[in-house]
């Protein structure tokens, strides 16, 4: 049998994240039973998608403009920024419709065993955002040991400026991941924030 | 937020089968981290992939070619055709390296549930198929309850015009566990022994 194109196709979905040998072959039958005109649209979704998107250069956030829509939004420069791992995190945040303030995208969290030092975040951006207007940090990296350990971190760093640095509580189950937190989990641990 | 972009293709991805809301954002974010370059390969083989693809004329299985590689192998026309629903069943029974006839893709199984009738799926073309050079016909449908009534009536289409139709055995599967084992298929096994 030739199955060529949908081996091709397989193969490259089994790339992704969460998508196994069995799962992308059966994705990949489906796609060559789909019409054309469906899966071009697929496609030229996915390829137009990735390039729309870019990095606000002052939050970090994927954005489509210049500045994201928060960095752009006047009324959000309160004085807060949440600083957050990755984008989606911002994302779960903003789905709650409750913070007001402004986000910072580390692009990770320290991990010594995978060689991710503070240079490999966007740590020395955060820093130089930290002008008179800001007074609070929040620190909403996830809660397992990487994101407490660069949640400490940066306080050790920014504290010294006289910027109260708070850390989302840990209503945010523990092992859990602030992408799949429900908003009422969400807000609750946004609520119970504490000096650190 | 402008995620707009990727809420795109999250709507695409989400509309795959076993691809959820949640997980098509996790892949649409995955997707626009990813380097430019692997988005439009993986965009790129997805489109091309499925141009590539068309139905054999004579089994209707899959092929980039003008006739799949099983029916343009002469060593495979035994006088055996296979009987499937879909392309993937035949390339499962392909991966067993053991069946050496010719296969027939009817495209889907009776259903009058959902409005599938006789006309809906490529029996008038098998029936085309069985000239004197075809001695069996295999019906390999899945063993539920449309998979037996499509074989049960293929059965009584093919019987009389004098050519042998078998079906697949069901069974307890190798290194199944009896005990778990569902009644019908205890049933079938029962029902289908052999002398040892």
């Amino acid at each position: 049998m030739s199955n060529d194109a949908i081996s091709r196709i397989a193969l490259e979905l089994s790339r992704l994240p969460g998508i196994g040998r069995k799962s992308a072959q059966r994705l990949a039958y489906h796609i060559v039973s789909m019409p054309e005109e469906d899966v071009r649209t697929l496609a030229s979704t996915l390829w137009n998608g990735r390039k729309a998107v870019r990095f606000c250069p002052v939050c970090f956030n994927y954005t489509e403009e210049e500045q994201c829509a928060v960095c752009s939004d006047e009324t959000r420069h309160n004085g807060q920024i949440c600083v957050v791992r990755e984008p989606r995190d911002a994302a779960a945040i903003e789905r709650m419709h409750d913070y007001r303030g402004l986000y910072h995208v580390l692009g990770g969290t320290l991990s010594p065993m995978n060689g991710i030092g503070p240079d490999d975040l966007r740590i020395r951006e955060l820093l130089q955002r930290l002008d008179d207007s800001i007074n609070e940090v929040i620190i909403a990296t996830n809660p397992d040991i990487e994101g407490e350990a660069t949640a400490a971190y940066l306080a050790r760093l920014i504290k010294p400026l006289g910027i109260r640095v708070t850390r989302i509580a840990h209503g945010v189950p523990i092992g859990g991941d602030l992408e799949y937190t429900d908003e009422v989990t969400l807000s609750k641990a946004l609520e119970g924030r504490r000096e650190m």
